[in-house]
């Protein structure tokens, strides 16, 4: 079965505002084993969109639509699939009655206008809406299933998951999709993409999407099936497959964030951590604090920005940052050993680098960034040049930071080796 | 004039990805005055793309779309346009030759399956790509005008600035969208829509967008007109009006961030800044570090989740945090204070709350936050109580934090009324 989704709203043809519900929706379908073949974004003119939904029908077996009806005059969802089907649009008195009691309930007369709200079209179900005022619709059709939604992302998830879900699977459609989510720290997208390639021609029945986002980079393996066991196994083998070629890049296989996967691991280790700062600027103590929970672990961290402050807060020697200079491997360890004793963490992290976009030299370019650690077993320190902007660098920074802390946790370093 | 943009690409169709390129090209389009009436996403499908596009040609002047011209079987926009237009697909010896050269230039051999990107529609202008491999290509037809853009953004972006906009701008179309972007900082979506609401009538010859994004509140007011000097002169009126609403909520009327009006007025003010953060983790020093040049006036940060750190590391006294608590007004003004004794900078700011989703107790929920600022004149404190999860309390804190260190730049207090 397949499915196409409209979303209604001028606001959504600006260059501010994205469609966001269709990505919910294809996941609520996808799960039932509806492909999504086509989605439209449409304003409030009443013919564009009706030819959407004309369209659309002659297309899908299905068509979810969200927006446009609520209770002001640009709100025409409801009477365009109405004309479109030759039906009439009822006011239906079991909707109008609870529209007006949750009125009552916040104490304020329902205004002339939403009555509007209470108009179902002629044979469409009612799915009521605990979350707010317009109930959705389902309607069978020349065949097809038509579900209008409202476009408040909670109200219609609230829908989508009570209402309109249970009716999907009772199709009886027996193909579900079945996927993984994979998390990789520490290869870009395309030498994620370079590793994982060919494994596809051996896996030609699975799809995988390959995702670089604001948390690292995550490999999403599916496949339809109409068999639970097949499929699962057949993505265990591909799963198997690409952590053998991701190595310890790979971090989860069920969609952990690093910062999930780092929390995880300093409490199972019953470590605590500290960190001290420079060219990351607190990024790395926000991603590490953003965890609920982690004053479990994380004890403090310093942003010395300026060279007196490394020396004052965390105790790195002024001679050091004049011989060495202030980014450099030794003053990234000093960092982690100084932030570690002033705290009394069992681990400690400094970071000291250039962000740019100035302050790069032909020695010491933009992107260049040391990153320190430190553990009752010694410290050791990494040297990075990454790619890109400011934000970018600070990014895979703190990414890389982050990676660390996880490895001394779970591949302790061999003594004498470091 | 009328357009409607077709993304391309089955990715697109996942819970993954949503297709972005179509900010920015109705962006570009609403500069030149053309409309973007409908949005549409379809898959590599041939049949469901040959449908999108004839369905796009019989309701829009314009239509322009991106993916679909790499070198691969699933890269089907040339062809399925061809064929839908009744025209031939030509080898182009100018782009083959460029494509070889191209592959030359980075001393690889060209792959046989690249020879599919010199295939030119017939009676298509051909658009040079000076960042990848792919053509644009730019067709009249049947009386409008089709663009087949490759899907990379940093490909789209410089085809569309370099070769398309100056196309479309000969077309004579008069009428230009004319827009301005007012940021706001300390009220919810549904105060400021509150406040601007009652000009909308006054102004019906305008529209407005306001946005909710991770950076604040955003409002969009926009107007379509041939004649630029009364557009300008009405959203300047306009403008007036909202300012004279939001008040010193009103953070920029150029599209400036909180970030970037914080930066600009410490370095007007010649004062610099150090942070002392529990809560809010590091986020605080991150928003100020993330512009660049801001080591000019950020000396540092502390984040002291732990009590022993407050005392240790910014001087918070053992006996204020026992006797008041380590959430609690004192405690906030001592880190301001402490933190900017410390550092010698001229303004100091503490942040202490409870982000939860633990921690809190019903005299001190979670949400309640605690902002001190200090500068030479003094110190003082604003309790706050913020809605919503962790992330949500901890950056409507920043939020508060840098809106703060503004109002102390642009509002100084009145002395004896702290």
């Amino acid at each position: 079965m397949d499915a196409e989704i409209i979303a209604v709203g001028s606001e959504l043809l600006t260059p501010y505002r994205l469609d966001t519900n269709s990505l919910f929706l294809t996941d609520q379908l996808n799960r039932l084993g509806i492909r999504v073949i086509h989605k439209a974004v449409v304003g409030d003119g009443p013919e564009e969109m009706r030819s959407s939904f004309e369209h659309a029908l002659a297309r899908a077996d299905i068509v979810v639509s969200c927006g446009g009806l609520g209770p002001t005059d640009d709100d025409r969802t409801r009477q365009t699939v109405a004309e479109l089907l030759g039906r009439r649009l009822l006011e239906n008195q079991d909707v109008l009655r609870k529209l007006q009691e949750r009125f009552r309930r916040f104490g304020r007369a329902m205004p002339e206008i939403n009555l509007r709200q209470a108009l179902v079209i002629e044979g469409a179900d009612v799915l009521p809406n605990p979350r707010g005022t317009a109930p959705g619709q389902w309607i069978e059709a020349r065949g097809h299933i038509l579900v209008l939604l409202p476009g408040v992302p909670q109200e219609l998830r609230a829908l989508m998951e009570a209402e309109v879900s249970p009716r999907l699977a009772k199709l009886g459609n027996q193909q579900r999709l079945y996927t993984r989510d994979l998390r990789i720290v520490g290869l870009f997208e395309s030498e994620v993409e370079q590793r994982v390639r060919p494994l596809y021609a051996e896996f030609s029945d699975t799809e995988t999407t390959i995702l670089a986002t604001a948390s690292g980079i995550q490999l999403h393996p599916r496949i339809w099936s109409d068999d639970p066991a097949y499929a699962e196994s057949r993505l265990n083998e591909l799963v198997g497959r690409m952590t053998l070629s991701l190595g310890k890049h790979l971090i989860s296989t069920c969609g952990e964030t690093i910062e999930e996967v780092v929390a995880r691991t300093l409490t199972e280790s019953h470590a605590t951590i500290a960190v001290a700062e420079s060219c990351t600027g607190g990024l790395l103590a926000e991603r590490l604090t953003s965890i609920a929970g982690s004053s479990a672990y994380f004890l403090g961290g310093v942003v010395c920005y300026s060279n007196q402050l490394k020396t004052q807060l965390v105790g790195v020697p002024a001679e050091l940052i004049e011989a060495k200079g202030a980014v450099s491997a030794e003053v990234a360890l000093a960092l982690a050993d100084g932030v570690r004793q002033q705290t009394g963490a069992t681990i400690g992290v400094g970071i000291t680098g250039i962000a740019g976009p100035t302050g790069g030299t032909p020695e010491k370019p933009v992107g260049l960034v040391h990153i320190g650690t430190a553990d009752p077993r010694g410290s050791r320190e990494k040297a990075f040049r990454f790619p890109g902007d400011r934000e970018r660098i600070r990014f895979f920074a703190t990414q890389n930071a982050l990676d660390a802390v996880r490895r001394l946790c779970l591949f302790p370093p061999v003594p004498q080796e470091e």
